[in-house]
């Protein structure tokens, strides 16, 4: 009422171009509470010359759902009859000369039709409207009616025949996910019957699951502390976040009681990484750190680096691998900064450094590497090493490809095309990250399937290149912050280890991550120069050429 | 992370108060795409000095959800421990002393137990954030963890311990309006079992169901064209508006084919007023006013008043009451203004004035009158004479208490107390309908419901009187357009016979609308003056002090 009030003199023909037709819908519409169905068509009436704001239910409130749109204003007339077509916040107006004089059910079936889409939602005006009657109705959803004051009239008399909503752009879109993420292997299969710790296995198969600090690729026991071993043994129930139809959580019972049980980066931290090869031990570690508020990977992998520096006399205290107790003492002293825990609070390179052997954390930017061994995968190692958070598995996610052939199966020992694949998952997963949504649907799903899912819920134009483009700028503006916080490219590195000291076992003993050649080709795959910085055309390029005045002349020229 | 670059500087010491530290959610997350449950702290990391991103699946989403919001943003450090509480667009930062020194498990019970709600979701930080613990993470759901970067610390550095959202406003509120309309006798019984039709019945009884246009409220024959009489007969299935629980909506089969059934008012329309009392004659041309976008009151009650002055001798035509084929016929005429139709396009009152009778109108502000006769509904026949849309029902719907005694029984023959009442109903049903939701529903919901879920949902601060007063605002501001198109006190009245002509039968027997003592008493709780304009004080206290140009000059000093 108030956009008429605001926009239209009462004093103008109702039937006139001067009146303005408005369709609205209001808050409870879409807040999920089982009442809220209804739009408003609020005009000048031809009939009663008053206001009037005839009431129907039904799915133009859709227009709501898929566009976001509150209000429908509608002013004006077009020489030729138009329909109005909105499909998730994109509207466009069309020619409707072909619908006119049709009735209302058949002007509903030829939009569906011509859309190829059954459920579209179409209130439409049939031949009463088009001739100006003063009780013509705007008829929706075929057989419900916003019927009084003339409103139909008022709608054939800006040559409007229909205003069409595609309602199930995103719905259409779920199915579709959905039939994706319950077929594919990893997502309908290893994930929910599994949970995380699937990997293990795999890993270690693979003589990548790092061991007793990084000293080993290999873990002999690792069957014992497997997803597969989980699901056999003390697992009673699976844990999903909300609207999620994979369900990669553990539930697990030990003496009695039910808890959440740990994931595979962490049941290899407390596990391999400390030499420890049981699954209540690793479950109790995980529990402490979730009360206490800690991450457990660097939680974990700064003890294994402890018992790394204790097993070689580099400090006082005896901390053995394998050793259970000592384990769970020290995550509760890293917790309440109790005596060396005081000191390990600050991670493994700060305190290996104090200890004179800096080399003995396994970490990337001062942050505790997950459970890949890189020298035995060569683009996960550039992911490592190039994460603008520091040592880091999620972002980038080379294991993809270079493990689980998603979503194509790479060699894992050479660095050739390493670079671009890098970048490329980089920003798929900074992109996918920030929309909300979990990395784990990337099995199933494709970039052109997230740029799909991101144009029906904001209504923006965004194609599998722009996707993509939006990854790239979260990257970069990631890249310049680090550099104004003084990065350099000694940074993008992995621990002098990884690089020097071959592996010893299984398919890729021999080898150490390279990163000379990985490292090039990445920076220039970015755009950057030869220091790892983004230049100032690679920034422009992405927008991102105006930057707050505590990042300017972060660029290279 | 735009977010962080704008607000941070990355020289800046990440536990110090020039830090900040971001929540965020994103546009996938409550789109109800199945895979949009993450969220990110994204801050500058006190463990490797760049920017981090730590995600994390659950709950906090549900800030979104609850409140609107895409992100939340901390600044800044109190002197004392904190937690931030969301609920429904609104925040509140509220003293956390007491949770200090808790554990993630501790705190979540203890910030659900405090606000009595077990599902709040709650993000928080054990004993390591407190302690600043580099590796320390932001716990929700209690196992859920955005881990890495010690995002944790930063939160602790900021003396935040929680940050706690109220994911079931809308939630609960949903429970509690499902049980209320399914325990209602008439949402729950009548409605869903005869659909709207099951007030055929009632009417009939009540004697106030208006018969050949208004000549008699009583049709003898009512019963063969009831809601159970349907039920009984043609009816196949019903049909309910999108997320709607009532289903009033039926579905028939005539003739081998399925079709929408009528609602009480066209069954009305066509039938009594009609002299009608076949339902599937009157199906049918149900069908047929859908299909040409025709309103079935008013088209229902054109013919029933061509009728009468057909059988008057006032026009040429013979078009007797009952005659099925001539109404039908009148259907399509109308709607494709062919022949008569032409002229009875333009409304009964129109028509009728053409052919020097216009008393043979049953219409309010030249809109035809529905199914109630106001002789033996002293409200309602002043909701009919004050209503801004012309004669209309749904509006104030005085009925409600008049006829169904809801929310509470009146006597329908007395005039007192009636224009307070109405102009509450007109109010209430205003802002009903500006919400979106189903008039239906306020028999078993009642102001305060409404305001609960818009409150909810919207995050605004709206009580009952809140409420109500939207809806005065609305009415005005319809009120105000009214004027300036022309309408004056000569237009808030009904047609002369119901003024004039005392019922003959029933227990309204004798007795007419009673104009005078009616309008004056509404004008009055109306604020407005004698001739029924809204005056400059009614609405600056309204907050419409200040409308459009030509709006200006309306109310009365």
């Amino acid at each position: 009422m108030r956009l008429l009030a605001d926009m239209a003199d009462p004093t103008t023909d109702p039937l006139s171009e001067g009146n303005v037709l408005v369709f609205a819908t209001g808050p409870i519409v879409g807040s999920g509470l089982p009442i809220g169905s209804r739009y408003d068509v609020v005009t000048r009436s031809p009939l009663t010359s008053t206001t009037t704001s005839a009431n129907s239910g039904g799915g133009v409130r859709r227009c709501d759902e898929a566009g976001g749109y509150d209000a429908v204003v509608i002013t004006g007339r077009p020489e030729e009859p138009v329909y109005l077509f909105m499909d998730g916040g994109y509207a466009e107006i069309r020619g409707a000369s072909d619908l006119w004089g049709q009735t209302t059910n058949e002007t509903t079936s030829a939009i569906q039709r011509e859309n190829d889409d059954p459920k579209i939602s179409v209130a439409c005006i049939g031949p009463a409207g088009e001739r100006l009657c003063r009780m013509a109705s705007v008829m929706n959803e075929n057989s419900r009616a916003a019927g009084r004051g003339g409103v139909g009239a008022v709608m054939g008399s800006k040559n409007l025949k229909a205003v069409a909503a595609d309602r199930d752009r995103v719905l259409r879109l779920k199915e579709e996910i959905v039939s994706k993420i319950r077929e594919n292997a990893i997502s309908g299969g290893g994930l929910p019957r599994f949970g995380t710790a699937v990997l293990i296995n795999v890993i270690n198969k693979n003589h990548i699951l790092p061991t007793r600090n990084f000293q080993s690729a290999h873990f002999p026991r690792a069957e014992r502390v497997s997803g597969e071993e989980m699901a056999g043994t003390i697992l009673v129930g699976k844990m999903g976040c909300e609207v999620c139809i994979i369900g990669c959580g553990r539930e697990i019972e030990l003496a009695g009681k039910r808890m959440e049980g740990p994931e595979y980066e962490t049941i290899w931290a407390f596990g391999p990484d400390c030499g420890i090869d049981d699954l209540a031990v690793i479950a109790q570690a995980n529990v402490r750190c979730n009360e206490l508020g800690l991450d457990t990977i660097s939680t974990g992998a700064t003890i294994a680096c402890t018992m790394e520096l204790s097993e070689k006399g580099y400090i006082d205290e005896t901390i053995r691998f394998g050793d259970a107790e000592a384990m769970h003492d020290l995550v509760r002293r890293i917790g309440y900064r109790e005596g060396i825990g005081d000191d390990l609070t600050e991670g493994s390179l700060r305190f290996a450094r104090k200890h004179g052997h800096p080399e003995a954390s396994m970490s990337v930017k001062r942050q505790e590497l997950p459970d890949y061994d890189p020298r035995g995968l060569q683009g996960h190692g550039l992911a490592y090493a190039t994460s603008v958070r520091g040592g880091d598995h999620v972002y980038g996610h080379m294991i993809a490809p270079e493990v689980l052939g998603s979503p194509e199966k790479l060699d894992p020992y050479t660095s050739e095309g390493k670079a671009a694949w890098t970048k490329t998952l980089q920003d798929l997963t900074a992109v996918i990250d920030s929309s909300g949504s979990c990395l784990f649907t990337s099995f199933p799903l494709g970039a052109d399937d997230y740029a799909a899912m991101i144009a029906a819920v904001t209504g923006f134009d965004i194609n599998t290149a722009g996707l993509l483009r939006i990854g790239e700028r979260i990257w970069n503006l990631q890249k310049v912050f680090n550099i104004r916080a003084g990065c350099t490219k000694a940074d993008d590195s992995l621990p002098p280890r990884l690089l020097e000291e071959p592996l010893r076992e299984g398919a890729p003993a021999g080898r150490v991550w390279e990163r000379q050649p990985l490292l090039d080709e990445y920076y220039r795959v970015r755009g950057w120069d030869g220091e790892g910085r983004p230049t100032a055309a690679k920034l422009r390029e992405l927008g991102l050429g105006e930057l707050p005045p505590h990042l300017a002349g972060v660029p290279a020229r």
